[in-house]
């Protein structure tokens, strides 16, 4: 099985993090490609950074993987690349949230920067996981900023808070960027911290596994052909495979 | 006042339907300036279409108009224009259901194709009008046939049902191609229906006459700056306004 | 178009401060015709008072006028009112709370007493707007008491904790007696703060300006007539008008 | 215990069918007092009857009794009943549903007129049985209409749908001039069919015997005093009570 | 009448406690008839131990009863009681938070372990009053410990927090084993304390008293025989009965 | 890996069906080990079915398995499960529900009995997956009687009224005796079909590839000692593991 891992920013160095996170979990036997976007912003801080980066995103999409994972935590794109790609496409986000909800009644989300947190919010909503989000908090470190021992330390002090006072019995990590330390913080807090790239990689797996991709009955089928095509745009590729 | 419509697919005779639409409610003293998004499909029809859509529509927005209407009714890429935007940004969608909520307990939603009713639901939930929209029906006329009177009749059709199945109070029309069927609608039906296009001109009037823009307080703050900048993007332009 | 704003309470001096505020953002065109209810109650500031307030503000209704605000923020009477009057009626809790969504992500009422929280909370669940607010916060000043300086103290301090303490994007003020404070807090917080009597001159204004008022199919149609009339009620003046 | 029922309406015969429907289940040692509204209209079938009956209704609550029922299936009045009556209140509605959701999963309202569904339908949100509440059908026959044998044919056929078509477990009647319908269409239909009046009738006692009423903490405290009194109304009786 | 209370744990000291809290409010002419589960865990402090109880209280349920209420604020087994009992059955956890539900806006809970407050949660969702509960509050007192008086100022001193912090209008005990404490703690608070044996009891004799049981249409049906039996039960009791 | 799956009914025949569905999709590695359950009902139809069947079902769950998997669409005894084993247990309604939430708008279920429905929208609910739940759907087949050659075209029809009546995207099995049908049934209908066994296998591993378990925080932490420990049950084999 081929799993591509598509960061959204065009940071190569997140993209390494990103596929060591997905390559740790991954079943024997899935080969993990991991793609920086070819054109957009260095990181996705806001709605803006996600709506200039689903271009590129949508561009990067393999047609030759049998599955999809979208690395960025406000899961840009996630509806259209469901409906371009042949095989099925996962958002970090919503794979975290729903495996929190295997592994205790509430989860808080620890993100990077407070103004993200309302996407956080929405998402959890979207997800039917807004029951049991107990809190979407923020260490203030910007994104690019996650490999600074201080912000490590930032994000031990929230996940510490989220268990103590939000009585959150699982940890999401909010950002991409975070997916080196969930094994860490896991063994420090005594209670799940989830990675949305692991989450993500097996539940992408799981899905081919089970033999299924995104359904083609009506909302999600391959978008109705444009007169004159889509300008600008190298969408041509998946004509093939719909 | 200056309030600027934006037609966020590239039909410039959209454009002008709309922007006959804005003209025909806007209050004595408002300018409409309706403007084609200068890049992106040629309607809007799909999660890829609106994601495609986005940036030529941020890259649209004018820094000198006092208000801006988003008049596809996905509503794509408000957050992000609310972000970069200096005064308020109101998508059609989100404008016709508050705006439904003011004339009778439910309302339904009349589109175009049947694959873009999940959209409309999901921004019922989002817009906090769920719990009143009885149903999204389609007509099943692609956006660039709606000129076609046989489209005309189909429309109809589906508004005569939300009132006698559904038992809608109110008919939120759910393609801004649609805004130039109201007036005869209503008249014919009884009930009211609502254009998007209006609506949404009003709603963004009116949050310039009660002096408030977007919050600026975290979400919607101006996004963070980039080592960089934004490649490919023309955003330099907004900066002096933040 | 002639617009009536109803002060469902008997106080006169009210009344002068909600025609104010609904005159300073009227558009072009738009005359405000503002009515202090015949009798009830002189202030608003319970359930009680509410019941016993909505008898003289739907006898208050003036059936010459094209539209109507209830400018009390519990919205007495709206339904009742919707069903007797011509034109559209908005009430400036409906209103102040519908503007607040297209502002930011969440928003806190400022209101005068606790014991009227609950309605503002149960007001923001019938309009939709239940998943934004943050909070409904009271400054513990009666109604008639606005006016103190001292009020305007407690006022801006609670607006201040709703944006520190709550996260709130938006301030909605609860009360019509509040309406002049709005620019100065705005000035002030750095965050829209909405007043519902001007929110709902701009809605009820809209609704003129779309060609629509409340919905005639079911529940909203006029009150059956009864075998022997209302006793010792005025409504007899809107029988022509049905 | 001397439970008071009031109707809110002035028709003398229907208190008459409430006053035998309470009895008919209350337990030994309590005293039913039915009453007539002394002044509004004469039956209740729109948010304006509703609105006028509230004053007369107000106006009958009794402070020698021990508890109160209100026998309109919109509960009006009940908030501000419960500011200002001793004992507790009961709404026929809120018990009609709440006893309705220990008998079976899901519950259909079979009510007068459609005109009222509306109602219905924001009451169950309210109390929480939004989830179990299947439909609210309407068999159209007017409140006062309701004893003529062909309106008691329409109720059946609508409650035979509402178990067949909705797959409802459990019929509420939904207006107080069907209460001596109840054990009828029990028995026809094979499943539970409450009427409100007898379960609120059940609900009241119960609070009495459980030693409780309205907490006074906040919201339902009394209502503040006004300075000059409440214009044209009696409420000086409460006075001594609080 | 007669009114079977089963305490699913096997401790028949607060079998003892739950007659006494019963037998206080029954109306005249109800007989309690309290049992113990005749095996099971002394007490119910964990989905474990409700699980393994729930055998033992099915077992206990007597054909001859006319209802039955389980005593054990889990409500565990309420719906496999409901298939196979004749009568209408009640939990002390729906029928303390329905009867908080017409006593103000809001109440918190105040139970023992926190472990359990999830479950409490769980219920207030499941019974439509998660609106109105404003917080699941522990004393971290185990349910055998309840006798002690340091464990009563442990239990005051949450039911004070619940009113000063949380807001709550009306507290809800949450165990059969602070029945006793209904009384003393209301008289301390000033406003209502429930506890759910004494509502349940009212509930269930209202249900016998409105001559309804357990809707028998569809999901409370009696089970389907199985070939061969249940291994090891004793339903076979109820056959007759069904 | 050692994965348990466990069948919570006394047929072995059924066990083996669903042991081939699990080994169907599991990675290389992953040894499933099925047990049947050693005491409880033949199969589980009802709530008292289900509650009959939790305490065989928690004295199967072996110490030494990786994680554990509940293979009946109820998920009978998954918190006290969750609780008393020390890896991740996952129940097949909530791991193909939350599956069918990555494929598509919105899912039908179908299932066995209609009595069973009322469960599986409960749990559709407690999993956040209800907004996306278009409806259950029962072809009226007892458990046992799912081999007959009519069962599959029972349940083939009802696949098909799924899609185009209640417009589902994706169907849900709602029995782990139907687990064979799901490669055929996706092929007839052109739609994602998906089986719980299958789901929840691959679920279980990935929370174990993950490196995670059940949160022991507060809630799920090993239940409390009691005096005397549980009589009749065998749990003293956890101890060591807790």
């Amino acid at each position: 099985m081929r799993l591509q891992v598509v960061n959204p920013n065009t940071t190569a160095s997140m993209t390494a993090t990103i596929a060591a996170a997905a390559r740790s979990v991954a079943a024997p036997g899935t080969e993990i490609v991991a793609v920086t976007s070819p054109h957009g912003p260095v990181s996705i801080e806001s709605h803006y950074d996600e709506a200039m980066a689903v271009p590129g995103l949508l561009a990067a999409l393999d047609p030759a993987a049998d599955a999809h994972v979208i690395a960025c935590f406000g899961d840009p794109g996630l509806d259209a690349a469901r409906e371009v790609a042949r095989g099925p496409v996962v958002g970090i986000a919503e794979a975290a949230m729903r495996t929190a909800l295997y592994l205790g009644r509430g989860f808080s989300v620890v993100t990077t920067l407070a103004r993200t947190a309302g996407r956080a919010e929405e998402l959890a909503q979207r997800y039917g996981a807004a029951h049991a989000c107990r809190r979407v908090r923020a260490c203030e470190v910007p994104v690019l900023g996650l490999e600074d021992p201080a912000a490590r330390a930032a994000i031990l002090g929230e996940c510490r808070a989220a268990v103590t006072e939000d009585g959150a019995d699982v940890i999401v990590l909010g950002c991409a960027g975070m997916a080196d330390l969930c094994a860490a913080l896991t063994a420090e807090l005594g209670v799940p911290v989830l990675d949305g790239v692991a989450a993500a990689t097996r539940a992408a797996e799981s899905l081919v596994a089970l033999g299924v991709t995104t359904s083609r009955r009506s909302e999600y089928a391959p978008p109705p052909p444009k007169p004159g095509g889509f300008p600008g745009e190298r969408r041509a590729q998946y004509t093939d495979s719909w």
